[in-house]
């Protein structure tokens, strides 16, 4: 590595993209003692805390607190839902996320790291240009520049009547009516939020089933449910044309038929952000934009990793922590085991929630493994009546019932149950096992404990 | 055993008492295929369903949503909280129970299991009068017969002043004031529903804090939050005296001070129900009203059982199916492990929930136990500021930081994260498994992964 002059242009890590990956590689090479560069161009906390996860997860409190309301008279509670205030929205909105940032800043603040405002670019595989200064990497050099809403070539968000998720989040109005173009998490989430908030949705879906990753049952149920609550959705189809009309646009389907809303949202996925990075500098190059890593996140240009979004893989803010904290310990030479996507929970926060870990039951069959499903209804469950839900706990499990590989719900605050199920998959703990542990009553979380218990062939509140 | 003329006098198993222990033995010792007599002078489901878990929680649900709709504007919903509608309440929680309570009977119908209307009478260790029919155990003799609220002598409930919480439940209107005499789970519930509804509280409790038995951090976590919502707490006070004023009654404490209210609720815990059984009949005795049994629920008469609330330990109904299940395994030829108290799982769905499995660091010092705690404050859980709660998780563990002795929360939806402690802490599971598994974001449960990682020494979101 090159000498320099001054100890500020070199850290042991340089991490370039300050979103959830990068700043948790920084926090955690900081921890074990090595100084940190943190690149970041707009503002640490990236996507997830200020365009994803955590606005998006506001917008559906929000929602749920209007369902709320608007059924209140269901739970003896007598209130009129008088609308939706954009502004408040956006104040309670804005409050969490500054909130969490100042904690976060606060946090990299005291842990030492130098961050350095503004783009990164590469100019040798171990020294990273920020606005005219150049830092170099002494041990090693992490890209977490994450990514932004995929676009679809022909339709052009203006951010009024076609938006990205960036502008759907900051909207200063609540819609008449919406096409969501894709049902993946992002676009039901924002069909679920803006159905509460009485909006005229239609989800477009290419595939054949919303969430088209999900075990297929969940996504069944997310249909069914998002049906009851009168959410339109056209799967198996495309978008060929959108046209702006007075009102908003005009859609047209792969199938001839047209829609009319005040506004499309495309939420077809997220693409991989490296735009000003010159990876080339750096000996590097990408596979459909995306640089690819081993399971150890190393690239093929030793030294440097990419974490997070900006490599093939889930996009999920938890993975690129993980993801962070493992090359930071790989950096500092400890030995870390890789993170298996297989293994890391992903939620849906639509109303119902999603919630899964492991294999679906057609993720194992392409193994080449055999597996039974063992599902439980809700309806049998007293927290989840409680609550006016719905959904089911699915066990995707060994087919001598020992092991289960795959967790998948569907329900209320389903999100927090998977927590278990990660814990169950991820150390195969034996069904037996968790079957024993008679769960709190009343919770939804029971219902994880009912399937175990029907799984190994004593079920409790369950018929059959 | 004595011969019978009628197959329907004989049975393998007898459970007196159809509550939570009582069914879930007489379910699995049918799974199991013995025949199963269910003697019940109510309602299939007892306590928990009818008067217990079921509808506080629905209670509690209502409270929820009176919240949510009160502080609508925080999450910029524009609504307007009107009151509480006892009518509809009452429909919403019978609704609720009568949906679960048709599901169970139709489960005990279809398993064939043959109920019996009407209350217990033991005749001898292995006979049992049910109203003038003597049915006879073969195999095993279960006494399931619950719980009722415990009294306190010169306070006698009248249920209109003067409630104990069956009297609570099904009240026909919201009272102004309530002075709740026990600061234990069920008068924090109903404390915290009420004060939802509007209701001036004031909660006297014995011992030094609220939920005496949890973890202090929890239980002073729990105060706090109390204090914000303006829930008086009178800790370390005793009641000497209730007199009926024209407004409701006076409370005299032991302090001399007087308390004012429209209703008094004494909540001040739970004595067995074993009136009517007859005990002696059967060669058994009770300690303090108590029916005393091993580690496997076996009284001091070969063949006679007793589970749930009527025994010495923890009254709580997932703890009645777990004994329930083993006993009927027991009866069964099978061998179960017994039910270990400590790691069960305790919950208070109160606002902020409290939940909690194993030990608490003072029952821990009691064994002898050297322990470490690690706290983690849901001001940097996304989720919590989401929902705009507070709360704080804390683990209890060995001096190395290997293993979870206690998990104590505190926060929104905690009661379903205790699950995935449950299996921590009865499990043993390494801490640096768990702290490896990085939890989906953005949940509470997060919070559980980021005190492992603190405890592990490899903090992320945590400060310090």
């Amino acid at each position: 590595m090159p000498d320099t002059d001054t100890p500020e242009t070199e850290f042991d890590v340089v991490v370039v993209g300050g979103g959830s990956g990068g700043y948790a590689c920084a926090l955690r090479a900081a921890g074990l003692g090595l100084s940190v560069a943190l690149v970041e161009r707009d503002k640490v906390g990236g996507t997830c805390l200020h365009r994803g996860c955590i606005p998006t997860k506001a917008l559906l409190q929000a929602a749920e607190v209007a369902d709320r309301t608007r059924e209140s008279e269901t739970f003896g509670v007598r209130a009129t839902l008088e609308g939706i205030d954009p502004a408040g929205l956006a104040s309670y909105r804005d409050r969490v996320v500054d909130k969490l940032y100042r904690g976060l800043e606060g946090l990299v603040d005291s842990r030492g790291i130098t961050v350095l405002r503004g783009t990164g670019r590469l100019v040798s595989p171990v020294a990273v240009d920020v606005e005219g200064r150049t830092v170099v990497a002494r041990r090693g050099l992490v890209l977490a520049t994450g990514s932004r809403p995929r676009s679809v070539p022909g339709i052009e968000p203006d951010g009024v009547r076609v938006l990205t998720s960036d502008h759907a989040l900051t909207l200063d109005r609540v819609p008449r009516s919406a096409v969501v173009l894709g049902g993946g998490v992002i676009g039901t989430e924002f069909a679920s939020a803006w159905r509460s908030f009485g909006v005229e949705v239609t989800i477009v879906e290419a595939a054949s089933h919303l969430l088209p990753t999900e075990q297929v049952s969940s996504s069944k149920a997310l249909e069914r449910a998002f049906r009851r609550r009168k959410i339109a959705q056209k799967l198996r189809s495309t978008v060929t044309e959108v046209k702006a009309t007075e009102e908003g646009v005009e859609v047209t389907l792969g199938s001839g038929a047209t829609l009319e809303a005040e506004v499309l949202l495309v939420a077809v996925g997220r693409e991989p952000a490296t735009d000003g990075l010159d990876l080339a500098a750096a000996g590097l190059d990408t596979d459909r934009g995306f640089v690819p890593v081993d399971e150890h996140c190393r690239t093929k240009v030793d030294g440097i990793f990419a974490v997070g979004d900006v490599r093939p893989g889930l996009q999920l803010a938890h993975v690129g922590f993980a993801e962070g904290i493992m090359v930071a310990e790989l950096v500092a030479g400890l030995d870390p085991e890789p993170v298996d996507h297989v293994g890391v929970p992903r939620v849906t926060y639509s109303d119902p929630q999603v919630a899964s870990v492991g294999l679906t039951a057609a993720q194992a069959a392409e193994r080449g493994l055999e597996t039974v499903e063992v599902s439980y209804d809700l309806a049998g469950n007293g927290r989840t009546q409680i609550l006016a839900g719905s959904g089911s706990v699915t066990l995707v499990a060994e087919p001598d019932g020992r092991r289960v590989l795959g967790m998948h719900l569907v329900g209320p605050n389903v999100g927090e149950l998977i927590a278990e199920g990660q814990l169950i998959t991820n150390l195969g703990l034996p069904a037996a096992q968790v079957a024993r542990l008679v769960h709190p009553h009343p919770t939804v979380a029971e219902a994880v404990g009912e399937a175990h218990l029907a799984l190994v062939g004593k079920p409790l509140h369950a018929h059959g």
